[in-house]
């Protein structure tokens, strides 16, 4: 079954905004069995969107359209919609009711342009939003189930999950021959996407049905697994066995499987241990702060930190002695260590993480070049459990302050025992 | 003109990559006065790209490719391109001359499947790739130029850098009536896109080729100004009124023009006031430090900051006193004051901002719900300039991050003197 995607708005087309809705749309699709053959995106223009409509229907089993839903004269798709189906354009009950209420909210009157975005084509079949005012619709053209919606993301998603996931399921069923589908997302980080690609080389080749893909998300790459079969056990238990085989080959670098990146695992591993932990940072500035603070409810086991910029704050803040700082410079593993030591014992934490780097793009030198990173982990009751890592990877400032931050929540999730759950 | 970009490859129909290739390619033709009018993603599959191309130029002026230009099985552009126009695919030879120099320095041996990269269809105009090793090339398919160029998105900025851009600069100024475009970019941030919309009605309505266009990037929102006449002088003196006109309206929410973003604007305020910078961070988590250090050459005002999450680090690394906390909590206005004067003594800097808030999703009260946020700026000698803000703004715990980090951004902005340059 082929599916084709066609986004609607001159802010596309202008470049304006990036289309994270055709890749969103694709992913869901892919899941169902439903290859995305085309994707096409065209303006607020009546004759171009017909145009892209009937193209779309005739060369696809399944058409579903983004954008052009809203109140305003730009927004044509319910016309152009209704036209090419021979239908009138009807205000659709239900969405009517819902927007009186928004309006009554708020004391602003129902007026003819508001009404506009209520309504379907004469006939069709109404997906309703949860998450706006427009709803969206489905129509047939030429035979061709043409579903037309929102062009903001998290109504797109209210409609899915409301019932359009469910919808375009059975669609996809009842052409035969669906297979039954599973799947894993196995997250690495610290090796590159080509090392990656090396390691998994082949893991899928003697099994029927599977398919491995990559996504590089710097820092981390993504490695999904797909098995399709018939039967929906056969496939889990093909799953299974890949599962247990990349996890061989992909070692300490596999950090976790679903939709829980680096922050959310380090969190995870901090609760389970009931480990508190703090921040020494330079080079990354507040990075690591930032994203172990990202995560909901993170004051369980974050204290605080301390961003140490310049080497006097390191001295006041961090009892760094300035004997090694001039022996050593502050990008070092000495200094790293005095930082992770100090920041232990004055925020009173378990776990006490530092990072000394040259981020660039300037202060990088033949001995310690940009991308040069000293990270150290301090740990336990004394100050004796230090551990240290050196990087040294050239990049563009924010992709090295990104690496080192990422490696910094990854010592502080093998300090805590390592990926839980 | 009208142009249609066309991006290939497996991963963008799977939606297993978001597609800014296409959205970057659209900014620099409309830059250019070309008007993309179709936007088209198809496989790496060379029925699907012969159909693509055909269509794309049966329809278009000028077609702009990307992707499919690498060395493996999967990389289908040329051949298909070249079958296209008659052609016999030919290896480059400065690509070749390229690719053997990169092989070389690593100790690499040439083959047959390093050669596929560096080939072109015979009597294309090259376009060479400075940051890569595939060229892009040029051919005309029924008259109409279609450009191919790979798919990273830095080999194409460097081609584009390198002679393409110019090159349809002249494919367009050939077809005669193309205008001089003056254009420009208006920064705005403490204000929803509605409110700025409203702020802007009219502005350029009396204005002759002149064009006005929003565009959301949360927490700011940029508007661009376009205006097109035959004459580029008067383009330029028809900008200049309506920019006189929108700083007028937009007042102090303006904040910068071009492609400087509020963290880089108050790098350049604080280097020219020569002042020193610290942060005091609560619910920001270290956001606030870490955009700050963004900008690359910071340390040269940036000293230093604390995140302080936990209450008892408040106390021990800003002084805030036990008294304020029981009596007001931290997300108050006498708290963030103390924190602020507290940072600023410690820190030792000109400037001390601090943030204490509720980012959620937990953590809301009826007093204070969700979004509620503290900040405050100390400045000077005594503690006596103290500027304090409060915002209550209900979304999403990044959302609601992201923009009490502008706000402190913003603050340090006005007390440096507001923008400079």
């Amino acid at each position: 079954m082929f599916a084709e995607i066609l986004t609607i708005g001159d802010e596309l087309t202008r470049g304006e905004i990036v289309d994270t809705n055709r890749s969103w749309l694709a992913q869901q699709l892919w899941d169902l069995d439903v290859t995305v053959r085309w994707m096409t995106s065209c303006r607020d223009d009546a004759d171009d969107l017909r145009r892209a409509v009937t193209t779309a229907a005739g060369r696809a089993d399944l058409v579903v359209c983004s954008g052009g839903l809203g109140p305003t004269e730009d927004d044509l798709t319910v016309d152009v919609v209704a036209e090419a189906v021979g239908a009138i354009p009807e205000i659709d009950p239900a969405s009517r009711a819902r927007l009186e209420l928004f309006l009554g909210a708020r004391g602003a009157p129902m007026t003819e342009i508001q009404l506009r975005q209520v309504r379907v084509p004469g006939g069709a079949r109404v997906h309703p939003n949860g998450a706006g005012l427009a709803p969206g619709f489905e129509v047939e053209v030429g035979g061709v189930p043409v579903v037309c919606l929102p062009g903001f993301p998290r109504e797109i998603h209210a409609i899915w999950d409301g019932g359009l996931g469910a919808r375009l399921r059975a669609l996809r069923e009842a052409r035969g021959g669906a297979p039954r589908i599973a799947r894993r997302v196995f997250r690495v980080f610290g090796r590159g996407e080509s090392q990656i690609s090396q390691a998994c080389r082949g893991v899928v080749d003697d099994v029927p049905g599977a398919t491995i893909h990559y996504q590089v998300k710097f820092p981390e790459t993504l490695v999904k697994i797909v098995v399709k079969d018939p039967d929906a056990d056969a496939a889990r238990a093909r799953l299974d066995d890949i599962d247990a085989a990349l996890r061989g080959r992909l070692g300490p670098h596999l950090y976790g499987t679903g939709d829980a990146a680096l922050p959310e695992v380090v969190a995870a591993a901090l609760r389970q241990a009931r480990l508190t932990v703090g921040t020494a940072e330079s080079c990354t500035g507040g990075m690591i702060a930032q994203l172990l603070t990202s995560v909901p409810g993170s004051s369980a086991f974050v204290v605080g930190g301390v961003v140490v910029y310049a080497n006097a704050q390191k001295e006041a803040l961090l009892g760094v002695s300035p004997a090694t700082l001039a022996a050593h410079g502050a990008v070092s593993e000495a200094c790293v260590r005095e930082m992770a030591a100090g920041a232990r014992r004055r925020l009173g934490v378990d776990l006490a993480v530092a990072v000394s780097g040259i981020a660039g793009p300037d202060g990088g030198t033949p001995d310690k070049p940009v991308g040069t990173v000293w990270l150290a982990l301090a740990r336990g009751d004394g100050d004796d459990h230090i551990d240290t890592k050196l990087l040294t990877w050239p990049g563009a400032r924010d992709m090295v302050r990104t690496l080192a931050s990422w490696w910094a929540l990854r010592m502080i999730l093998d300090a805590a025992g390592g990926p839980r759950g």
